[in-house]
């Protein structure tokens, strides 16, 4: 958990706007890619170097430049300079710590997501932040880069050129790539519901330590999920709203069905922490319950030996005037009341509903 | 509780509007009902083929259209075709995964509601979506298509000449409908109350594991009844509040008994819950009492024939000179002694109340 | 609890306005009385017939229409159609079982109230509705009719010539009815407090499991309690107000004092509410306290008796070779030995503050 | 608790205006004192007749009249007819059981707030109710007269001269009154601020049932001191807000920091709620840690000496044929292996970390 | 907790707008330093004398005034003079205890914020509070004076003249302070993130009376940390709103950065209470769990011994006729079932999974 604050503490009395990059470096070479279409005609390419790009500026056909890898601080200083980005947008793109936000600068919209990745090594979720720049007619996307593309489905569907998206302007594209970012979220919500299944099934029949640390682990999770999507409600339904005119009307249809996706996604977070906190009341219960069942034993047992266990210790004493230990029937006699007294003893118990 | 999201990723990756069914796929046959009325005629028949509802498109009568079974995504995408519904709106039907929501499209409302059955076999709550559009003199309804006919008794009062629906618009038929599937919850409601009152009883006489797994389920049940009810307020609330023109006045004031119901029910839940949680706690005292009642049963035991036994030990050690085997009365007095030690301690724990 | 819907569940399928009764049967005879006043005139009678009421339909003089017993289904209708009130109206009034709220139907408004009375038999809160219908210059009252009649100090107040009521019109009627309804609220809440404190008591000083079965019962009463008052807020709340023309701004100030009467009384529930939580607290850390208590008594005697026990057990063997047996003070020394254990076990407890 | 409402239920069925003293009776004689100032002049006298007062009523000099003891109604009724006061707010200065509100009644405002004392005797807090009359140029002032007088610092402020308060109107005034009442609460949460301290020392270190108990109370009193400072919140923030001319805007900015000082009354109550909160399950848990700590001794002293007993009451049976005990090493071996057994014992529960 | 509101009461009784020094006092002498500088020139100096600012005050640049040590109130009063503030405003700079505030005081606007260290030698958090006057062209600071100057990076910024401060107003200043400040809170999150990472692990693996402990101070410190940072988000949201001239439009661009990081403080204080409130659930069933362990130890102990036990004492016993005492294989076989006693009991314990 402090590993969400590692590196911010880098920053104190720097002056507003300095690029320092926070975070893990998760690959060190930038990679920019741009696809620049309209109905009619598609170019792909890979950029070498930042200038490439300014052709492609002020055409007005879409271009969705996409940039891999934000761990270089020049070549992004380059980049911000050549499309007139404001400092603060550069540094909070660098600050993969952010909360989902979006930011209107009047020319070009600012909009800070969440990709939520399940690693199936650490059996954890993997966070990568994406930064996007919603211009007139282009998207620029910054992506940490950690693991193979997720965008490649969009790429097809640009590719295709009976695709709505051809027909459809920049708003559109930023529209896709949020759509494609919050339909991630579906598979982590997937797999944590096995995990819960599959826990909740441990707690109840078998639990061990290892159980209850990941009951832990799920609530943890949880907890950092709601932190990536409760602000992202805000976020779409700031932009359905149409606040600013970069988002038309055909777009905000769309970005309703996102929305919607969004709240059934927050739906499901409360869901499953509703019966994370349910799980834990039922585990302890039945923790009680089972302290109680061994009490039952240890109480039954002793009840039932430590009088007999005294009578035979009775008449182990070595008193020389015993007149019982005489008897032709003692031995006899006392073993019967011995096995009366325990015979009784199982029928209260019985009686107690103990046994 | 992952089942809440199974099939859902299938669609990650796929452009918007892709029609792709999730869910359980209930039936495989879809069945095309119409009804065609006005104040004085009526016309009852099954459609074959989706092409026979073009001529009632555009007529002034009031039509209700009932599809049942949504699986067929082919049927489905020639519908709306034919009625022009949004592909996002085709796309929603076909997702039974959906929270109830309204949405305005302007020529036509798309609303969608949960209907609950209580299934007796599995003593569980089954949920079926019905999507509903509502366009000027028409109402189409979507059935997953479950079990018999919920709607069944609201034809019967279309059928009747002299009823009130003969003389309303499609407005009155959409609130019809969704007052018929409020009124389920009642229903639902009073199984569950049922079944709360029963387990509230086993848990305080006589709870066995299975009571707590009972209680569990409730709880759990309450919880996805919560998540299908919640949002159904705001939906109500509004078309109640009359912003789209297709619910004129004389209807709003038959939707605001309905959202009193929706209210009721909404209360009720939460009564529900409130109670749930109080029993948890009751239980969870009960056994921290129990487990002090057992304590103090073992404790008393213990506290009696400890001392004792350690006394028949001492007068059983085999020492060659021990006076007081030798004596007359020996017997006798360790015998008055013993008994006096277990008396008073029996007279101890009287006053201590643990008797 | 599931008394709480019961029989709702029979109007399920049924048309809205259908008049169905539902709730307890509290009495069968509909008694309709009268009271017919302006400042200088009194006129009080109980009508045989619903017709007789014409008559007075559209005088200027202020009528108070009282109506005690409502399973009546037939009158209903009749006196409904002689008011001209909206079906959905009578089905409310008919339904015993909604919660508190207002309705504006322009020319009058509906009021729906809880009257709660304490039951010495059952220790329990009977609730009664009251329906009241405001019209410009009659007020209208259903009451199912359980408990002779509350209104009574009411009916004293008009008959009294020189009283406020007999100058003002139906609405402050209105507000004296609602005043004289969450007046008895006040009475409800001391019995509770009474219980609580009671209870409270027994929970510190001797709780036995009925004591947790009386405080289950206080905090079930407390959640359905909340449920009658917290919606009645919003009903003064939005008379107060002034939406409707029907309350005029003298008798505005007069609800003002009802609302705060209703705040005092929530903020009270929600005391006791706090209070019972706080109580359940105190009662499991006690359990928690006393098992402690047991436990430790359980191990000092454990602890000082078995080492002594088992000092006796090796002196009791029967080895041919055990110099210590024959040793003149043997016994003695052992005995030393035994009692300077016990003192030490004794003084090790002390130290551990556990004696 | 019930004492919240003791003597309310007096009213039910009266009409609204009858006047009941409710609350306990503090002082039987009421004390009627009047400051009479204004830059220039200061006039201070005790009225011995409700009739002295009349003169004073319509003069342009600022005037404070401070009314001590309530309980008698004649006197206030007197008083109410005198200034024009509604019927509703002479029975509202009489209920001292109000919540803390401000009512605008057009040419006065009438406030109503708690006075807090510590009570060291019962170590409680005592609640005195202030009702206060703001006019155009007076405020009178109703204090149920409990404990010497608060407001004799305020008294001399007016004396001197040169104060502020002299140079100001009734508002200015007013605010003062607000202002010192508002300062005693921070005496109180000291007060309690110590107590908290000193009950969490000793729920840490060497809790008893009395500690317990202690807490138990100052959960309760912050419950009572909640309810009472709360509501003043909204009360100031409404009268700063300026919605009557009679609060003018240089004082307004004065009530702005009356309004900072309640919200940090309120801050300090709930920080003080979220400690003993967290107390409470410090306590919890170390119960449960000390049960944990006792049943261990318990668990190593018999597991122990249970084996042992065992093996010595082997030897000690009196079968004949028992080579064991005939042998010349028999009892020196036994000892042998008993000591190892109780030595492995300890190391297996230092293993454990049990010792 | 109670120091919180230590000294406060000292003012009980005192007109508002006295000057009275609440909290500790940290240093003795007041320190003043002015920075007076604009795009081209720069002045630095310490005042001996407050006269001394008077030349400043009037003129175009830019000056940054800050006063170090407040608990001298004569030299603040002077200065409060000399630059017009309201006594209020002077008081609240003296009273330590405020909680994050903005005030418009038109020409000027009066700022409360709370800068936080943390110290290592307690290991605790320490509270400063800065006081800022936000004039047209000025801005006075106010600090208490802990700890060497935090704002020492500022104040190289603005010596560097191509600093983007030497081209900006008094209001980047507030800025760049305000800024600074909430820097500071990441460095004691990050502190907190560990002590809570490293309290946890010791809570699982090894929890000590001293683990505890830790735990409920890091609760505690969020409280406060809590209390001091969530009225920030008001406060910083006021000033970004623009409602004050004094914050120009660029200027507001930077307070909305802000804003996002008070937000992001916010939520990782949430996410770290979340995360403590969970910790104490895992410790207390783990603890439960322990209990059970301890408590099948004994119970299996016991079980196996106490049978045993009671048969070698029934063979101990002198009954003179006892005929298994005098066979020849009574011994062995005697032994013989008493091992199979204990065999069976341990396969018993084995299936019940005790072992």
């Amino acid at each position: 958990m402090s590993k969400l604050l590692k590196g911010r503490a880098k920053k104190v009395g720097l002056p507003p706007g300095t690029l320092v990059h926070i975070g893990e470096k998760r690959i060190e070479v930038t990679k920019i890619t741009i696809i620049d279409y309209d109905e009619t005609h598609l170019q792909e390419r890979e950029l070498e170097k930042i200038d490439e790009c300014i052709p492609y500026k002020d055409s007005t056909t879409i271009k969705w430049i996409n940039i891999e890898g934000i761990s270089n601080i020049e070549t992004l200083e380059q980049f911000g300079n050549c499309f007139g980005l404001h400092p603060l947008v550069l540094e909070d793109i660098l600050n993969t710590d952010q909360r989902p936000k979006v930011e209107d600068y009047g020319e070009y919209m600012y909009i800070v997501l969440k990709m939520l990745y399940y690693d199936e090594k650490t059996n954890g979720i993997i966070t990568e932040q994406i930064s996007m720049i919603l211009g007139n007619n282009f998207v620029i996307s910054f992506q940490e880069g950690i693991k193979g593309d997720v965008f490649n489905a969009l790429r097809e569907r640009i590719r295709n050129e009976k695709s709505r998206m051809r027909k459809m302007g920049s708003d559109y594209l930023a529209y896709a790539l949020i759509d494609s970012i919050v339909d991630t979220y579906f598979i982590i919500l997937e797999k944590l519901g096995e995990k819960i299944e599959f826990t909740e099934e441990e707690l109840v029949s078998n639990p061990t330590p290892k159980t209850l640390q990941a009951f832990h682990n799920l609530k943890r999770e949880m907890i950092f999920l709601r932190k990536s999507v409760w602000p992202l409600r805000e976020v779409i339904s700031a932009m359905e709203r149409g606040e600013s005119p970069l988002f038309k009307g055909t777009t905000r249809m769309y970005l309703r069905d996102v929305y919607d996706h969004t709240i059934q996604v927050i739906d499901t977070i409360e869901t499953f922490r509703d019966i994370l906190s349910g799980m834990l009341d039922i585990y302890l219960s039945s923790i009680s319950n089972r302290i109680n069942e061994v009490m039952k034993v240890l109480t039954i047992i002793a009840t039932i030996f430590m009088p007999l266990t005294f009578l035979a210790g009775v008449y182990g004493m070595n008193f020389k005037y015993m007149p019982e230990l005489e008897w032709r029937w003692g031995y006899p006699l006392i073993s019967l009341v011995m096995v009366s007294i325990g015979v009784s003893m199982v029928f209260y118990f019985k009686r107690k509903k103990w046994l």
